[in-house]
């Protein structure tokens, strides 16, 4: 999927290079049959793999010989701009945070990635780099959620909610009700909109949507499984009786736009934010179509150059919650 | 809803009788459309009415004569044998506390409502009554889960799983590995399958998904909002041009089962399990269709006699809790 993916993300960014970390006796026949991407493609041969199943620290002791980390070794000097891997994902983000390192006063990286909704996509973080958030973190998350959004959606001035269990302000977690009080109150560089509950997400309401990472993570898989649960009732619905194929087969033009727009491979691409790099971590299922889409989401962040002001966002968050803290109040 | 919402119960159950509290003027009118229902129901006046917008507080402090209040009473007083309300969640939470009491050696109650699936309904719990969760206490939903399954699914032996990001042990919040490590070993009345992710649950992987009241909920949301957002796409690819609208009246018959099976007010009624009494919550925007679903599990799990055997249940998870917290373990 990596070497056909390269090929249509190719098609679509012309100015796309790449440097492809790999078994060179694997790699080298399939780059054969892209000759477009061949010759904006230079092979770096690896032996060393890590595998699906290594854990991180197993991951990390292979050590930085193995492609993973060369690959992300690339962005940290200068070779590459963004590093996507349908590999491991325990291992991307251990391998991202040490080679990488997060950005200046933020203590771990989130995961960010498209969604989508009745209207255009919005961006949800955090999908399960982390479990459990302080309260500053979440302000992190909104901050670098509007960043990714400023790239993604081409919106200077995104709205960004904390995602919680009942809109009134008494109810939810103590972190999540402490950052809606300190992004209310923190003029930062986006439209703050409070609370939204999970139904919300896929009306599109705001264009980022906060949450700690476990509960992001569970929201994801289960709109996940959601979307494909109602896909086989559609699928059965229509296949039950000869009449239902008949009309199925006169719908067909609506039908294929319908599976268009619940096709997941259009928004393949978590993105690690709050490093010092980008890294986007593509599913490990998808296709050729799937990591083009992964590769698109690096390419857009990177055009648009949102990690150079993004500094700059969080310092001023960071100041501003540190007046807050003296203020007397906590973090 | 409520009124007409009995009556369509009463259909079903013949042998059900009702207690309604709340205005005698506003009551009556609606009963005298069913006299069937009528015949069968007590009606008993109340000027105090719980608002949507009171905190469970201040509609605690409206006092013991609120219709609220009086028909969470009914369940103590053995009047009732459950209590149905689709009025303001968080009252009828603290109410039901208050006036039931929680169960020998639980702490806090849990929401558990059946979840559709492409198989048979799951029974999914907590859906938000806690936010954060011991691990002790997720061993319990476990326990009170299975019940609720054996009542509405009828299954001697339901499948439990606990919801986790990552089906590897390494991953997940620690509550939910402990958690994990008591149910494998305690040999409870259940066939405990380990973890699950989200994408699971509308497959029916298992009969009963145990998490932590915050996730809970926005799984729940967010599974209603990617129906609902599914649905539209549906309903915009059907109609997008004259061959798709010719497409779908030839389908109908299909479309009307895909409708059905999609259709919430089926699922609807959140139980309300831990306490030593039956209250249930009926979604507020539901209709008549929607309450006598909630009306249907009371009487389903009072049938079910589950609660006599839950307290036995509950008590040998508990002496093996705390024989595993002797032998070294925490709780």
């Amino acid at each position: 999927m990596v070497v056909p993916g390269a090929a249509l993300a190719l098609e679509r960014h012309p100015n796309l290079k790449f440097v492809m970390f790999g078994r060179r006796e694997r790699v080298e026949p399939l780059l054969a049959q892209h000759p477009d991407l061949a010759a904006r493609t230079e092979l770096v041969h690896t032996d060393t793999v890590v595998e699906m199943e290594d854990k991180p620290s197993q991951a990390v002791r292979r050590g930085k010989t193995s492609s993973m980390w060369r690959a992300v070794d690339a962005v940290k000097n200068g070779q590459a701009e963004f590093v996507v891997s349908a590999g491991n994902t325990g291992a991307l983000m251990a391998m991202a945070k040490l080679v990488l390192r997060t950005m200046p006063g933020i203590e771990r990286p989130a995961i960010a990635a498209q969604w989508p909704t009745v209207k255009r996509p919005s961006i949800v973080l955090d999908l399960g780099a982390n479990v459990g958030t302080s309260a500053r973190e979440l302000c992190d998350f909104a901050v670098l959620g509007a960043a990714m959004a400023r790239a993604i959606l081409q919106v200077e001035r995104p709205t960004v909610a904390l995602l919680n269990i009942g809109v009134e302000e008494i109810k939810g977690v103590e972190e999540v009700k402490q950052a809606h009080a300190w992004l209310k109150d923190a003029d930062l560089p986006m439209d703050y909109r409070g609370f939204i509950e999970g139904d919300q997400i896929g009306q599109g309401t705001v264009d980022v949507v906060v949450v700690e990472g476990f509960a992001g993570n569970i929201a994801l898989k289960t709109a996940e499984g959601t979307a494909k649960q109602v896909a086989t009732y559609i699928r059965e619905a229509l296949t039950s009786s000869i009449f239902t194929k008949l009309g199925a087969l006169i719908s067909q033009g609506g039908l294929r736009r319908l599976k268009d727009r619940m096709d997941p491979r259009r928004f393949n691409g978590g993105v690690f934010l709050g490093l010092n790099g980008i890294a986007i971590k593509s599913h490990g299922g998808t296709d050729a179509v799937g990591f083009a889409s992964a590769i698109d989401v690096g390419y857009d962040i990177v055009e648009s150059d949102i990690l150079r002001r993004l500094s700059a966002d969080l310092a001023a968050l960071h100041g501003k919650l540190d007046d807050t803290a003296l203020a007397g109040g906590t973090k």
